[in-house]
């Protein structure tokens, strides 16, 4: 028997999410499906973050078990062949046997992306959330400051969520844009706007709810200045909004 | 009478192209078709470049001329609500009765994007070319800067271009990519790999076969010192394989 990390990517526009559910397609379940036929066992992959319906991916993580004799690397190659194109294994290798991917100190990264003009834009419509009214990312950038270090995040997490803990770090925050262009309404546009979260670990709907807590301060709805009394609130209410599912790719993690 | 300039953006991959034809869907069918149905007018758009099937575009530029009472920015709401959701117009306005979209002095870009890996990644894999084996975009980059300036790019059009000149000025070159990531195969792989080519305008395929060219010199078939040489020859044979459609992105114009 031996434990096989398998890192995974996929356009989620398409799937209920990670998590396996009896009557919807999910990451999760076809994972177990192809893993189980290729390898005539019966196989349940062990996720190290379980994301939404409508979220993507370009480097989740996932463990199984297996008696299989083909080499920890090949399980990619042979895998990939019979997937469906939304979802790619990138990558195989073998880890301890009780290495548990939700049991491991690790810093997880995730991109929020918006585009940010008059119309959608239809080469990315499928990986951000449009916006079209006015923002200003150097406002997003000056909230976004306020989220690095260990905090209880209780008012960045949503209610029907079952953490025993709510206190998460967050070791990196990153707003980026370019330059502003103007539209004949008068206003100035940023294209493409991403914000990155890098932490310990994340609760449910936590990075969509800073991503929209950072819109509503690129509005000038929030103050970036309020972001530390919103977080010591420990109060949902007064965060922002959940920003839609879309925008959200996890990219990947780093262990150890 | 005015003569309208459209900007827009379009998803190539389901589209044949731009150029109208009668018995498959086109970018310049549809608009024409919208225009016509929107204006109650009939609508003829004239296109500053014709892109091939599944090329897709950030600012592709159009004209038409109507009598409509509309005014000039407002064409893009109104047109958008009608569109279907691969193809936006990003912006509408006037210009001189006389403005030719394909008779002004500009600067067009193009983007050629590569997914470098030993599998594909989901969340790019309709705007990108999958390229598995060994690339080295330092060299890519290397043959890149020999093709700015004004030459003969006979080598780099597809034989039934009707062109009746091919000399055309490329003012910049640029390729991007980060750092690079190994395998289990023991190789080195750069994920995504941008081109960025600007120039006074492109013979037929010209983007895609320089593309193509600078993949074979990031492989080491093609030296970069012999890029010159290529160039010179006039010889299509001498030049790389025409690079992918779905890897092609118009980005924009700049004019004047």
């Amino acid at each position: 028997m031996k434990r096989i990390m398998i890192t995974v990517a996929y356009d989620g526009t398409g799937y209920n999410g990670w998590q396996i559910q009896p009557d919807a397609p999910t990451i999760e379940g076809v994972l177990n499906r192809e893993l189980s036929r290729l390898l005539g066992e019966d196989i349940h992959v062990i996720g190290a973050s379980r994301t939404d319906a409508g979220v993507h991916a370009e480097g989740a993580i996932a463990v199984f078990d297996t008696s299989s004799s083909i080499p920890a690397d090949k399980f990619s190659y042979a895998l990939n062949k019979s997937l469906p194109e939304d979802i790619v294994i990138r990558k195989s290798e073998e880890v301890a046997g009780d290495f548990h991917p939700r049991r491991v100190d690790c810093k997880k990264t995730y991109r929020y992306s918006i585009w940010h003009d008059v119309f959608p834009m239809p080469v990315n419509s499928r990986y951000t959330h449009w916006v079209h009214y006015p923002l200003d990312p150097g406002r997003m950038k000056e909230a976004a400051a306020f989220f690095t270090g260990e905090h209880d995040f209780a008012a960045f997490c949503s209610a029907n969520a079952d953490a025993s803990s709510t206190v998460r770090r967050v070791y990196d925050m990153k707003v980026e844009y370019g330059p502003p262009f103007s539209r004949s309404d008068g206003r100035s546009y940023y294209g493409r706007i991403d914000i990155f979260v890098t932490g310990s670990g994340f609760l449910y709907n936590m990075v969509r709810i800073i991503a929209g807590t950072l819109i509503e301060a690129g509005e000038g709805r929030i103050k970036s200045g309020d972001i530390p009394g919103i977080i010591d609130s420990c109060d949902r209410d007064r965060a922002g909004d959940t920003a839609p599912a879309k925008g959200l790719t996890l990219i990947g993690y780093e262990f150890g």
